[in-house]
């Protein structure tokens, strides 16, 4: 939010964008008022980028970060202190973390997801458009691909390291692992949020030359699975269930217990499990020629404390030796807007 | 190139390129060894994040720089510089150039488009890797959508300001435009070049919130066609010619003769066009809040002579106060490898 916003100024920009949100995921431009909006002597509505294309898919995700509650200062910019989650404070620093601060936090964020970029770009662009003198954006990232798999009929995606990522994530039609690990619901607080979810950002730069040079057998041991086909190497398929008590040939554990599936898996983190959104990234690449790539990870979960205890326990992850996070933030995602209301609406009721 | 490589080096990184190009177009992994190639003890030969997917419409275009042929300090570094293309020189400076050298130059290039980004992501990856010790990336560009139309059944995508973008680009099944235009033919210099091209690459970022700020006429104006349908301002549809002598109701020329697409069409450059194949882009945002984005421009054509001609008549573009040409490059693009040899033999023929 920019230094003078008002508490009005906020609801107006939530409204402005359902009500832009509402007519993109419908395939229309952000204006009532015509294939480009307004009269030849305004500004279009729409930057028109994505006249003539359909939805694509788009949906657009908002979320509210604890800096919109009490900013940096201490300060009560919108009255909404009380208003706050008690499970929406900043994330605590994790070993290895190297954030910079230009890709972390946030008093707002945007997920805007479309089968076609230039669509999810469009959305993205038309709704820092609209907050304009309001909000001004701090940082954003663009993705590719599918990290994770969300429906049952989709192969798994692979991550730039090359493995399979997101074997196990939540379905989108397991309605009771949505109940139970992703929606905020009943006997949680506050009630505004009941229906919606949280919402963790981590930018992920993987070392891909580095991991490029690491031979098969060592990547497979790191990850714990096999990388062909993505089964775990106690044996069996993809879906098949890590057994983590397997011996290999050596007589070593035939799944490190430091790999990343180990120390990543419900079984040893309390049944804890969370739903994974992310993508890919390549921002072109560094100064040494080496492209500057990595995972975009974005999950939703019930609480802040589901990523928090699996960041924990990957802090011995052999994995971490080829990833730095550089990027963060957590934001509360409101449910969907009611009918004739706005999204976040109940945050002022 | 990397200091130290022999001319034997610059042949074997072109011939192991052209063979993990024509495996990858074909949807297979860069190695014959299997589904990650390579044993256990060794590094896979793929990266493995494209394994699973198809080919996705992958095609891979290789070119070569006028450093290649001379290096900066006037060696000849493989014995090429009697076999550089007379046309083949840096490219002059044009009024407003604000190249960044990061992003601009080359010895060697390659441009992979495919459907999928992860696709095209993985053949750059693959063939950087495979370069390594003999030539390391200087800098890439990940670009998406189509700026663009390069066949008669495809609706003209739009640019980053909203606007059709190449309603008059040469088609790919217009084999007589081609010929003219675009390949280097019968009569033309060096030998090895025909059936090439040349490419022109300009990384032009666009001052999209300005823009934004536009009233729409004056952004029609800018560009001589409306936004909704891309028709010339002159009257008609899309494809309908554009009038240059047409007068508006306020007895100026209906189409200004600083608009885009009049400094821009033949007619009024003797007749040249160019084939463009380019991408929008976005590299996130600026510290400011503004999306660095614009457009990937990539040409294709018989010779840079065209280009520059075009660029030139464009320095009084009233779009050039809102775009700024922040990376550059000029390749000669041999034509496709032979069946048994590799992209560029005819250079050390």
């Amino acid at each position: 939010m920019m230094a003078g916003t008002t508490r009005e100024d906020l609801i107006e920009l939530l409204q402005d964008w359902s009500y832009a949100a509402a007519r993109m995921t419908q395939g229309l431009d952000v204006s009532a008022s015509g294939a480009v909006g307004g009269s030849p002597e305004a500004p279009p509505d729409d930057t028109g980028e994505a006249l003539g294309l359909a939805a694509n898919g788009l949906t657009i995700t908002f979320g509210v970060g604890p800096t919109l509650f009490t900013a940096a200062d201490g300060t009560d910019r919108y009255g909404l202190a009380d208003r706050r989650p008690a499970l929406l404070t900043a994330l605590p620093a994790f070993l290895g973390d190297d954030l910079e601060p230009d890709h972390t936090g946030g008093d707002l964020c945007i997920q805007a997801c479309a089968d076609d970029p230039q669509v999810a770009v469009h959305a993205i662009r038309n709704l820092s458009r609209i907050a304009f003198g309001r909000a001004r954006l701090r940082w954003s990232q663009l993705g590719f691909g599918k990290t994770s798999k969300t429906t049952a009929d989709q192969a798994t995606p692979r991550n730039l390291f090359g493995f399979k990522d997101g074997t196990a994530n939540i379905l989108a039609d397991d309605q009771a692992a949505l109940d139970q690990h992703v929606w905020v619901g009943d006997g949680d607080e506050p009630a505004w949020l009941i229906g919606g979810s949280y919402l963790v950002a981590r930018k992920i730069a993987m070392l891909i030359e580095t991991w490029d040079r690491v031979r098969l057998s060592e990547q497979e041991r790191i990850t714990g699975r096999d990388k062909a086909h993505g089964a775990p190497l106690s044996g069996g398929q993809e879906q098949t269930a890590p057994d983590f008590s397997a011996v290999g040939t050596t007589g070593q554990p035939a799944i490190d217990a430091r790999s990343h599936v180990r120390l990543a898996h419900p079984g040893l983190n309390k049944g804890i499990r969370i739903l994974r959104r992310g993508y890919n990234y390549v921002d072109g690449n560094t100064d040494l020629g080496r492209l500057d790539a990595g995972l975009f990870f974005l999950a939703y979960q019930r609480s802040p404390a589901q990523f928090i205890a699996l960041q924990r326990a990957l802090s011995r992850d052999l994995l971490n030796e080829y990833i730095r996070h550089v990027g963060s933030g957590l934001w509360a995602i409101p449910p969907g807007a009611e009918e004739g209301s706005y999204v976040g609406a109940g945050l002022f009721a």
